[in-house]
């Protein structure tokens, strides 16, 4: 499990003075990247030699409203990793107040975008983080 | 059901040459205000007599990808209409090719972000709107 | 001179309830693409024939507010067509309203993002165009 | 001066496969932010006593290009301070490379988005800024 921490920018902000709900979805995407590369598999390397994360399907629960400023810690987890896909959850909190949780999968790719085999030490490294 | 259209921006592609998928519920977010504004019920004018909608919950599957410039057309339903909270789901097609299918659930809140009933006449639109 | 409509999106409000100012770079962008395609030259084609912009400055200045759910009416003029750049001014009205003008300077790129010269028959098409 | 790390997100890079060019003004607005923090005038706190500040004009000259996951240094500086406006100016920079330089003027409005002075306080603290 990886915390990360973000702070609401005021470009996040909407009319009702809460992070606007698509933006919940960019700090997961921070999360699992920090993850990736608390793994040793940092993404923009991955990307450099041909291994492409597609989120296939995202979804969100929202529990609370984060403000301009607010510092959002984002847990994420690997909930299973299989040999062509990844699933990955967050808890997203301010403080002790949990504001949303979320999952999403991801799919690998090649550079063209065909699905492909995560390689295998990766595959093996999220496996195991999904034990934790 | 309301079908929007909507052009990728360049603005909304990323590094793999796709749409991010965060954005994907911003489209959802203009269907359902082309929904509303159908029914007769303008957001802008609602949030001035005091009628809020947070979004509690929203979840997206992707099945293909969206270009820079692909004109993406959004069908949206409401999917379910109760006292306090509406539901819609959506359909992202380019051409005949779906590219995604969405959902969102959402809560009506006051001025002060404190729940509240959806107003009797378009709590009666959206429950019309929901047999579609 | 061509113009084109932007509806202020929920996602582009801030806090303070208005369109939050980085989002009229996004309608500049928005602009001079359907310039370019009403010159018979629509981006999409650029890029694939190995032709890309890219933007070496942008200038805003606000002159109003636009809010959520208005119809902002993007102006786009080729102010200045060289052999390796373009610029675009802009004036933003709501109305009869001017909210925003701005100018940007792109350069042409290649496939590497190499400096290149602007394709001859693009390149008269912007230097008439600079006329209007 | 105060100098802001922010690192560049997925979700603001663009088909080009680099940091697309509105979010600058996201990262200036960043930088500002913090420097307003190390003066001890937090914004969010100015907000909640009617002191906002709008963007009347905003530039910014791209001299690089910024990459997924690159760390951007926001260097900003007071550069002028009035009774009722305040200027920035910034410089970003990945190591040793400045891929950006940029200035707004901001200017500062009550609740209802009126003009008004700049709290004395932090008038002087802004004048004296401008001196670095």
């Amino acid at each position: 499990m990886t915390t990360t921490r973000v702070r609401v920018r005021y470009a996040e902000t909407d009319a009702q003075g809460v992070a606007y709900h698509a933006h919940y979805l960019v700090w997961m995407e921070i999360g699992r990247t920090r993850l990736l590369e608390q793994l040793g598999f940092p993404y923009p390397r991955l990307e450099r030699e041909g291994v492409l994360f597609s989120v296939v399907e995202a979804r969100c629960r929202y529990l609370g409203a984060a403000r301009y400023d607010d510092e959002v810690e984002v847990e994420t987890r690997v909930s299973r990793a299989r040999s062509r896909t990844v699933a990955f959850d967050y808890r997203m909190r301010i403080g002790e107040s949990v504001v949303a949780t979320g999952e999403t999968t991801l799919v690998a790719l090649d550079r063209e975008r065909a699905p492909r085999r995560v390689p295998p030490d990766l595959a093996r490294a999220l496996a195991e983080a999904a034990g934790d």
